[in-house]
């Protein structure tokens, strides 16, 4: 049976990847004095005194919406709120597996921005935090930055900073083995969509200034004809030097190509033409945009995939679950560039530098210890900057 | 140590009183492969085939929305909906404990009925049912109403229909002991708000005519001086002989009072112009419309509160987890009259007619049998009246 048939399978049996429990037992009038009516009544009236005895007597502490309109879902595209739920069930699954979170798969049966910000902000009294999950560019940027205006507890896009932060710390660690200092860098982005935009600008708060985007006509610059606003505003940032030309062109000479756009768009041919010791992170899923035996085969050096069958998976869950305990352990107000930036370096010391190797610069996936020092990491961070409300 | 500081201890202590907790193991990069990517792409794939998929692919199938906005919270009026969380987690709990139904709280920060409508209109895909908790009348009935219209789940509002089942439930036990034919019997039911209503319209709809519903004026009648659009509603079917006056007048003769207001609006002297073996069932909390004491001293034979230190006590939560456990099992589009008719029959015939006493019409509270039975009841009167779509 195919891993297709056999998660088909699975997944009826299971009837639900996550439940609801109690955390109290209630099996007589005290029990139920203690918990529901009548001395439920004092835990209410302290919060209404003071909102953040919330995170004291409820579970707020702990919860986080997965908010998803199931427009971008991982390889399929837009199928729609619903079918996106065995999706947002795996995420919530992972959340609680490996960060201890209580997650809450929310899909939302809109594709309008203000009305998803609206529903969002509606219901966020309930949430310590909000994971938004594969909603399409651009409006995830719009509903993003709208949310973090309006709202005090973390907001955080995973499929945008998730993937920057473990895209970061997998070129910590190559950096090592390769010995090139990180500011000296020549990086291609290719793909100018959610993950684009956050990895180049993680990219750039992280010291690497010369960071070029693709999208299908090319390389973002100054003076570009018109494409979309994101895009606009990313050619403002990006590509210090003002390189034009289509991705075969601006590839030539650069150390590292980050690829978050589609199967199959980088060649043997391309590969050959980079800097010496080339690293390939190539992220489409389930086809990479190149696949590592050509990409080697055009001399690449360090090549990681998102992919599990291949070394060096370059995956979000070594991320998201420790952003979020971190988080929500200090009760942060959002997860800013320094805290996603402590959880790359994290993730990328979690190896030891000797036993880095062109094939292991990324811890395994199951590794819970990874988590706990990205939690860690995260919490330091918070207090250093100024999130962190406790 | 009282119960509210033993209670503020005990949520301190407990910090949430539910949790998401995963049913899958997720330790290797097979099961990973199965509870997320790359083999959720079939589940999600089947769902946006045949929506209905959903049901047996994910947790949908058993997992409520408890939804309130705060104004209306068990004796504590509109505290806001951050303030009733611990409330809403306790219901989550009761949910959980006798229904085997994951129940997720969900605040909504907005009085506004539309915006209310909207929001949970736009989340509602997540949910097999809706349970609507403690928002004010009138405009619960508004957001019910509507959400009625366009949804093709269960939205029960408890504090409406949940109190009404267990208050007839509490009436056909207390009338297999007065021998009265329930047809026969003269009803005063003191309060128009949510609870009144549905009180008033579930009696109705099991062959009670004679109900006369009083607001703090009085009867509501036909002809009266205009009062909000719900109560000149619901004068037009109640109080088939039109009575008018204060409740002191109209209450003289009655078999059965049954009281949703404020504490201590019946007197002993009321009580003593009722028919012969009145029932008084005083259900404001904590203070009753009349303590059973006083009741019992103005000649009244049977007696019920909603609370646990008096005998018959009259519990919502003898009712919604079965309820929804039987709606759910058979994804019932709705919860009609019939379903709530057969569940308050089940409550009721719990307790073998020879077993029953004056202080003793109702079942406990902690007996699970009781919401098996009911469970069972809402499940066949689904089948039979069209609402059961499996």
């Amino acid at each position: 049976m195919n891993i297709y048939d056999e998660s088909l399978k699975f997944h009826e049996e299971k009837r639900g990847k996550i439940e609801v429990v109690s955390r109290v037992e209630v099996n007589s009038v005290q029990s139920m004095s203690l918990a529901y009516t009548p001395g439920v009544a004092q835990p209410c009236l302290e919060i209404q005194k003071d909102p953040d005895k919330a995170y004291i007597y409820t579970r707020k502490w702990n919860t986080v919406a997965i908010i998803s309109d199931g427009t971008a879902v991982l390889g399929l595209g837009d199928i729609g709120p619903l079918a996106s739920l065995p999706v947002m069930e795996g995420k919530a699954v992972l959340f609680k597996t490996f960060g201890d979170v209580d997650a809450i798969p929310i899909l939302v049966d809109t594709k309008d921005t203000e009305e998803i910000v609206n529903t969002i902000l509606s219901i966020a009294p309930t949430f310590g935090g909000i994971n938004l999950e594969d909603i399409s560019a651009p409006r995830c940027f719009e509903i993003e930055k709208k949310l973090k205006e309006k709202l005090s507890i973390p907001v955080f896009h995973d499929d945008q900073h998730g993937t920057a932060i473990v895209v970061l710390a997998a070129l910590l660690n190559a950096m090592k083995i390769v010995k090139k200092p990180i500011h000296t860098l020549k990086v291609i982005i290719n793909g100018s969509g959610a993950a684009g935009n956050s990895i180049a600008k993680l990219l750039m708060s992280s010291g690497i200034s010369n960071v070029i985007m693709c999208d299908r006509k090319g390389a973002l610059y100054r003076g570009m004809e018109a494409r979309d606003a994101e895009k606009q505003a990313m050619a403002e940032v990006t590509n210090p030097y003002n390189a034009k030309g289509t991705l075969p062109e601006v590839i030539v000479g650069a150390d590292v190509f980050i690829g978050v756009s589609a199967g199959g768009v980088l060649t043997k041919e391309m590969v050959q033409t980079m800097g010496k010791d080339a690293v390939v992170f190539a992220m489409a899923n389930p086809t990479p945009e190149i696949f590592p035996e050509e990409a080697r085969a055009g001399g690449a050096r360090i090549i990681g995939t998102g992919r599990s069958d291949y070394p060096n998976q370059i995956n979000n869950v070594l991320a998201f679950p420790g952003i979020f305990r971190g988080a929500l352990d200090v009760r942060a107000s959002e997860i800013n560039e320094e805290m996603k930036v402590a959880a790359a370096y994290a993730i990328a010391n979690s190896i030891s530098e000797a036993d880095l190797t062109d094939e292991y610069i990324m811890p395994r996936a199951f590794d819970k210890n990874v988590q706990m020092q990205v939690a860690e990491a995260v919490r330091k961070a918070a207090a250093a900057s100024g999130a962190a409300k406790v």
